[in-house]
């Protein structure tokens, strides 16, 4: 399995990720020294998922943090300049908001000095992907609870460490259910259009010798219509206060399947997914990404020139149709009030 | 708008096709002279969808014609030899095989020789591509007369000219629809793993000037949730006497999320594409591609090598999930008894 420094690390002098749009061809580093490189790395999706996400949010504060102004209030100003240019990197997952908004808590505290302060938030960036990883375990346990040996099962997306700085969430939930023997098969839609299930969550398995089935996006009634598959899991870039989630585009499509077929629609995602200031679904704003993405792939265009596309990189699944959500703390059911759902410490 | 000889046409040495797996990025027309090399284009998928693959059929036999023994019973031996391979080439549509069995039918006529029977068949074989047309015409009216203006649709794979030897199934429905002036709008889905949304439909929509939006698989969901869809158009590769659907992978998925989303979901198809034989979807095989379609695209390897993928060409859409059914004689409702449904004369 790969290791949480392997995914994503806070050096002295960079925030190294994973290149995960090289993956899984090749396993090739990115160093990024800058704000700027990891808003970018960010940008292209070298480093993507929502606790992920909150992870780099943080070390890049860390990063920020290094060339910052010496003078205690040109650092403040500084800093809540660089998180905010952060944030906006991707609006939809509520982490990396919350991630920079953990690092800059700490020149909150009472600090002694620049120097301290630079310390303190290289040591809370480093201590959020520890706390994220024991969060991603401790979903695991509460996950693999409810299923029995050999099950069958179904994800979309990359929930898996790539996403979560280690572990995973719902891919969390297979890790935890492999390690415990039960010998999952898990379904993996490829997840155009940039194919995350193919790429990234096929890789983990196969790394981890956890057996999966690829199939395209358009199989999965198909499948589910067989009757064998036990539980859909998924992961979270947002939660609203009522349980509605937005995930990656197509979770809202399984979860009305999965309520055709009758199988149990699972949310996995830790508590620093829930957004207490977000009501509703219809509150969380949806990133639009380019229209390329769909009209090609891998360099292949595959579309008329004159044709347009829409590309919504997230949908939001209402809380109804939502079995359980699976958090730290462990199974939520409906109805859903999660405004006191927050990470400890 | 594709003209019909543009598709697909019998010439006196050979089957000339539109080749679909070049398009949309170049318009190169593939000569087959042998049934192997017709076999070799059907199966590459180079001449494609349901009806039309009736019309490659019947010109099959006309091509094997030629090469038969001069002999009246050796010709009937070798032509139904070459037409069980040509059935062969893909299993789940049936108007394949009810194009070879339309052309073989000529030889059971009262003809006075070889070379009267090979014009016969040349003939039925053309004639067969004709009221292929005219029959995607006659639903192209009933379907469009479901609709008022500027309809908002979406439909699945690609069913026009290029899949029916000209005008098109679900697609004629639009065509009509733009014919008459109702300025039509048509989300299509890309339709992995072999994209014959993105690179078919939106072909001959952007021929026609036809408003259209590309969108993955994945986003049909968040599509329909927004409520603007008025109805859902799909063809079929075969419908049993219950009024089960056979499609490409995916129409499951869309008639699940139409009826969640109260949309209406329409099958349009020929009376050809109609097996009596069939009782219901459970008896109509599903075509297995190469699992190479699923871990990649294109000549990209999207997939990790330890990587197995799963790749039905096609599911079934239950009849209860079907709204109705537009064939050339009209617009069919529940419950369906399709048995005595079949092509006039």
């Amino acid at each position: 399995m790969l290791q949480p420094q392997d995914i994503i690390r806070l050096e002295d002098e960079a925030v190294v990720v994973l290149d995960q749009t090289r993956l899984p061809a090749e396993r090739v580093e990115r160093r990024c020294t800058t704000v700027a490189e990891l808003i970018e790395a960010i940008r292209v999706l070298a480093v993507r998922g929502a606790p992920a996400l909150g992870v780099a949010g943080a070390m890049g504060i860390a990063l920020a943090a290094r060339s910052a102004p010496e003078h205690p209030l040109g650092m403040r100003q500084y800093l809540a300049e660089q998180g905010a240019l952060l944030q906006a990197a991707r609006p939809t997952a509520v982490n990396l908001a919350w991630g920079v908004a953990e690092a800059l808590a700490e020149l909150d505290r009472d600090v002694r000095g620049v120097q301290e302060a630079r310390g303190r938030i290289a040591a809370r960036a480093r201590r959020i992907q520890d706390e994220e990883v024991a969060r991603c375990r401790a979903m695991g346990r509460h996950g693999a609870a409810l299923f029995g040996e050999r099950p069958e099962l179904m994800t979309q997306c990359n929930t898996g460490g790539l996403a979560t700085g280690g572990y995973g969430t719902a891919l969390g939930v297979v890790h935890a259910l492999a390690e415990r023997g039960a010998d999952p098969h898990v379904y993996v839609p490829e997840t155009r259009p940039l194919l995350q299930g193919a790429r990234l969550t096929a890789y983990e398995l196969a790394e981890a010798a956890i057996r999966h089935t690829l199939v395209t996006d358009n199989a999965t009634g198909a499948i589910l219509r067989e009757g064998v598959v036990q539980g859909i899991l998924v992961g979270a870039d947002r939660i609203a206060a009522n349980g509605d989630t937005a995930n990656k585009i197509g979770t809202y499509n399984l979860a009305v399947l999965a309520r055709h077929h009758d199988v149990p629609f699972y949310v996995v995602a830790p508590t620093s997914t829930i957004d207490p200031a977000t009501p509703s679904g219809a509150a969380i704003p949806i990133e639009q990404r380019a229209a390329a993405e769909v009209t090609g792939f891998g360099g292949v265009v595959t579309a008329p020139a004159a044709t347009g596309a829409r590309n919504d990189a997230f949908d939001v699944t209402p809380a109804e149709l939502v079995t359980a959500i699976v958090t730290e703390h462990g199974v939520l059911r409906a109805p859903y009030d999660l405004r006191g759902e927050r990470p400890d410490g």
